[in-house]
């Protein structure tokens, strides 16, 4: 079929038959309500910047399988440029949304599929890849959005999923048949999987050998019989349901992607779905390829946030009056600093990245683990100097309510108001902005989205070869090494 | 009177015929309204410690204009004793709330007056400190709540008061009369003013003779005719008014004071009460005086918060099963360590604090602004520290209703649940207080609460003196220094 | 005795028959060697103070033993005001030595050793308070300078006293008889010991059981039989060897404290001088009761070091003609701002000490800890300002005999002037004195001296009282503690 | 001629008649002093690695202009996999020094006088570009070490060229004629110049009309008659004179590159060698494009540099028996992390690199200052965390001649071993190595190396492209931009 646009994607989640719950409340159509359209928008706008003229050429690949033209979030990288598109892509639609628009998850999980998958039959001579090549080939042609499901609610951290008190806290085959397997268990953190067509479970970390039930990759329509989707808060989500736009701050495209809890109460998968059942020695290898993927693009989509961020605290500095004060400058100018130091990380990664045995290439896995390392620190820093140039405006501002009344919003609209030549409205708007981006849950989701800060530690240390960097000084200690 | 006890602050406010408006609409009592219980609760408590015996030491002082035994947040500091249990009264109180609770802005103003009317008087032969001991005594023996009213809006932050366009964007006297004098203009970000007694008013910043009209000090009640409040939104402000408490995170004491845009639309003030009019020269004093006490406070009281914020962290740890990973012991030292540095900058400046020239005692200006400039930064690395030990979850999380739900609330309590020693809601409980603490509003009120970070780095400046460190220099590196 | 001044002390000194090694040579007179001019002028200038009537007040003390006039570099805390003047005092002197002056080491080891030697008595029924107030008096009635002996060589750090290979790792008593005792071993990173008359030998460690030998305190003169020093090299030490003064920076008090390797071979003490001998369970106390003193030091010392810092930078801007620009003065007022904050800590830590059971006070560790914790970071962060302000010259600067020659000469001096006003030697010596201050060994001593960072970290968590974290974090999210 | 080795090169340093002054000394021969050979033996192996199997490929290049197999270090640029291959050759041989080896600067400066020529002669009609490349042909065919020189002394910094009273305290032309031009004044800071063939002078910033006969490129063997270099201190640099190898720590490479003020007393360069001569306009381009390239480099020289400190530091901690303490294994983590993501600099600045008009590739100069901003900060820190962990012992260890004394030897190597596998002198040549590369000379040529931190701020600001990220801001909030 032809690339879809936003419309076509907004019908085609009308078709769907998704269980999703919200405040107690089960949604009939989350397409017409209003606490999930900035989500939805953000995704369709990936679907619409398709066929963009200006955006066209980033946004869409060519498939390696069928030669077509297919959106690039559900294409394999065939070369490091394929890698470096990517990044410049999220860098680009996420400066035009100022917010997660979801698609990057189950896009680095068809490529860590489809690397692993190949790995896998290689050495144990499973024919994985080929199902997983069909599968993939029907998400190309039929343009579908996939929800990278990865992470399991996990229980006590300090347990391995074969040790947890309640079975169910990571997903496992409770079942298998010559038609498919029977899952149970649950996904947390399941970013834009309510308004996704498709799941792609995978586990969640490296598997010992009595942990073989939970080695379960696997795919699966969201409105599956016994899927359940419970969406979470978000910092500021009900302001989505009052009247009027202000108070979001960004009201087209929200903070961040929305994330459900998604139940899978024995759901049955049919075997040309199933892409890892048992094989635990390749639970981690797939949680790797997966996570160095997710990582590589915080550098490109967090950049294109902070491109947002530092356009509007400087908007803000404007309003204040304060734009040519040497220590407001200073401060912008830091922020761009860290910016551009989060985006050379996803480029260097990519430029480094490497063929993997199926062909796919692979991203520097220690450089994709250091942006991501450095994206929970900065983003945190960038919120922090925005707030102090954007002024305390935006945590005591009243509502739009007050602005537009009858009798107090003239006050509101006289003393909200910075330099003379700005309407205030203007001001409120971006400060609210400011707000909508540096807060509560924006933050959370640039420390723990793509794994935990520690997650990357291991990483880094696993990949730092000492051994050989030792060597070197020892050289030029002048200490002869042991042969 | 006695000291009031938490019900007795309630009915007075009840007494007041106060004007509030928020979300749009005007409030008939905001002591019944469920936005502003956080608050008052807050304001409350500081009235029912004095009648603790736990807490009485600290929470009272006997004054030292009648003999009578005072709340401290109206005292004057008699000593750097005083000066030092005020930091200790400020840990103590916010380690049980978890929130601002408002009473230090009035109890700073009051003594930042005390000190700048007895200057001007000696050197201007006016009356202005024994008007204001008047006024002092009024506010020690009926146990008033003071709002400390400093911040103008400033409008272009490139122009003084008497060049702005809008002659309003800063309180000024646009008429005077035997009688008193009439003020027009509004104060940004008042915390806890919509359930004080009082205001103080103060003028924001160091004038010069043009802005002669500017230089104003007095006292109003918050209900006098011409005055208005429009309350400030906060970050998940309306979750105050869902069903349930669990989403609110500090449900009794909310998370920040409170704020408000309150406009004196021509509004008199008699003599008696007016502190400061004209006398432009004493502005920048004033300012001085109350910053550097009102900075004093942030190690104290956010040290207590931060206090709350470590043990919520450490308990979403030990709920996650991962309080022995070294990291996340490591993590929660530095929190520890952060949070100490703050205090003892609040501890220093104290016990380097001395009499100003009235008898009452005054901070040591350049450590008061050493710490808050530090708070301008730890607390924001507190929160992120946090968020990297809690975990995800609070930006994910579904709301109570789910949990409570019939038919989905079971997989909420099953999939939500970390070690299994612990039920669901007590974790649920801690990670929305942890999102509750570290999120927007809390994070931004750390950083312009008693000015933004500028303002701390000119007054660093200024008490550097560079001069001295440089002939210290000097003589070390052998230089001559000419006579 | 009276109380020495700078030129008895030397005196002194010459009538110690001290073994020194320096360079593979034995050193005659270590009062003669230019090597260590720099660190007995530095000590030197303390006993010097004590007859300055603008420092004496701070200088000197009275003792509770004797009520004679003493130096404070030999008194017993016995108030918060005396931890007050001890940091007061220790910045004083930094900011006119802008080096380590060695005498507190000593100082924080008598400290240390009369409040744990009381606690000992008092649970043990031990005499050796009484032996430690003989030796005491004998120290304040002789103004003798005593150097601090802890630190061990340690071998293998992951094992403890007992299990080394080599038993003599730690000091270690190998012989008792009615007489005294018999100690091996040596303690490195020792402080002013050469220069010292005394040292006061302390275990490293807490210890368990099968340690009990190496559980050993006691003080022996710096020049007993079988004492050996050898000096540690610093960096550029050999230009205090070299013709000229300039290139050394800071000529007459160098850089840092000057250290030595002490070699006890089997080194005999009288029981008089013993002060622990096999009392393991109180090794760790001693320690953190020296640690915690010690700690408290470095934002005294260092922050008068910063002082002069800040000064030479501050120089070097103005004779590089850049000392208005803003980016120039805004990274002064960090160091500044990085200084107080050190300060803070020493302060607050003395402000909230408390008497210990000996009636001698003791600071509160939680903070001291803090403040030292800072030091490790702050101070680089300090150089780091000051290489940026300063310029790459001291980095590249042509030597003195090069600024000096007849031919060359002329050259530096023409291209190493910065503003004209100035002469080149005062910018070249400023560069030099900077250079001093911010390179290698300065900053290792504020990285390791009083314990390396994870030291504190670990009295940090042993201090925090996480469980009152917790109880607070839990009221305030609605969670029923069990009883 | 076929590409030099490093015996070559050596010889031909013989064959020049340079006059070099150190410590107050004219010197022979700068190839047979101690004190010059780690700089020379860093140079040395760059013409050695040429010749080396395992390097060849990175380090050799083929001409553009003639097609000849040539150094890297005088090639042009000819796409950005020539950008990456320089990072990686960088970061190679860094590895292989853990030291400056110079060659950078003069390759810099060839690129970026290659580039500015030809667009000079574009748009003016000279013919400088023909000239350069007759030069660089010069260069490349004789395998030539050049010196890039262009940091001025500068005298005054808030004064221009022609603004200073000594108008010699920047480069300029004093006479032409038809042979040549005559220039006078300084160049500081010249990285490898007593050991090179040639310098490249460039103006050292953008300059006005009136600074137009300080507007000069051009170049000149470094033994030109007027020309006279004097070699800067560095930190224990006399070390080198000493005998015995230890105390140096990188006896054979040194620490940086040796730099040397270079006095340009009235010399005479033929037309033939002159680039720039009076094209004012053109100054602030050529700063800028040599700038960028050099900036460029710092990601992957420093971050060799770090591989070793990095295997130094863990060295260490193994001989410390402590590399399994879960704080040491983090911060060495950290090291690693703060390594690559000085890498990921300099990777994606040549990724994301460009044609110039000449045909030469140019960095992207937004991320090439980024790089640099960050070396000035995360050298700092490395160098700090290595302080950390491989202990005090670097600033108070003995020297080697007491290790190897007669008499007191033995107590060295008893009390200064770590581990008992380990010798010894292992542990001290290590930690001599870490003082070496992580102390005050060090440090300072991160900073201060390729510009200043405010050169590299002033040049973000200038690429941030401020405009377009407000209106992305805009966009999201709403706010309708006028057209």
């Amino acid at each position: 079929m032809a690339l879809r646009d936003g419309n076509s994607y907004r019908e085609s989640l009308r078709a769907l038959n998704i269980k999703v719950y919200a405040f107690g409340e089960k949604i009939d159509s989350i397409v017409d309500h209003p606490l999930f359209q900035p989500h939805i928008n953000a995704a369709a706008l990936t679907f619409d910047l398709a066929h963009d003229p200006t955006t066209e050429a980033l946004v869409t690949a060519t498939s390696h399988l069928t030669g077509s033209k297919i959106s690039r979030f559900t294409h394999i990288h065939q070369s490091t440029d394929d890698l470096i598109k990517k990044v410049k892509m999220l860098r680009l639609i996420a400066g035009k949304t100022g917010s997660c628009y979801q698609r990057c998850v189950g896009w680095d999980a068809l490529n860590a599929n489809y690397t692993v998958t190949y790995e896998m039959d290689q050495e144990l001579g499973t024919d994985y890849h080929q199902r997983f090549r069909r599968y993939l080939e029907y998400i190309q042609d039929n343009d579908l959005m996939v929800a990278g499901a990865m992470t399991d609610p996990k229980g006590d951290r300090g347990l391995p999923p074969a040790k947890q008190k309640d079975p169910d806290m990571f997903v496992h085959v409770v079942a298998k048949n010559d038609k498919g397997i029977v899952i149970r268990g649950a996904k947390v953190h399941q970013t834009g999987i309510v308004n996704s067509h498709e799941m792609l479970i995978m586990p969640t970390m490296a598997m010992g050998e009595e942990d073989g039930d939970y080695a379960v990759a696997c795919a699966l329509p969201t409105d599956s019989p016994g899927v359940i989707h419970i969406f979470g808060r978000q910092t500021n989500d009900t302001r989505r349901l009052e009247k009027g736009d202000l108070d979001q701050g960004n009201a087209e495209y929200g903070t961040v992607g929305g994330e459900a809890l998604t139940i899978l109460e024995d759901v049955f998968v049919p075997w040309e779905r199933v892409f890892m059942c048992g094989e635990y020695k390749y639970a981690g290898l797939l949680v790797e390829r997966f996570a160095s993927y997710h990582r590589q693009n915080y550098g490109g989509c967090k950049a294109g946030v902070s491109d947002v961020i530092i356009g509007a605290t400087t908007a803000m500095a404007e309003y204040n009056g304060a734009a040519k004060a040497s220590h407001v400058r200073d401060k912008i100018v830091e922020m761009v600093h860290l910016t551009e130091t989060l985006y050379c990380g996803s480029i260097a990664c990519s430029c480094e990245g490497a063929p993997t045995p199926s062909g796919a290439y692979f991203v520097n896995p220690l450089l994709a683990n250091t942006v991501k390392q450095n994206v929970t620190r900065f983003i945190y820093e960038i919120a922090r100097l925005s707030h102090d140039i954007s002024g305390g405006c935006m945590a005591t501002m009243p509502s739009e309510k007050d602005l537009h009344h009858d009798e107090i919003g003239k006050y509101v609209e006289k003393y909200f108001r910075g330099v003379d030549e700005a309407p205030t409205e203007e001001r409120m708007r971006m400060a609210r902005l400011v707000e909508n981006m540096t807060g509560g849950t924006a933050l959370v989701e640039s420390m723990h989205g793509a794994g935990s800060p520690q997650a990357q530690r291991v990483m880094i240390l696993r990949q730092a070869n000492l051994g050989h960097k030792v060597k070197l000084a020892k050289k030029l200690a002048g200490i002869k090494e042991e042969k």
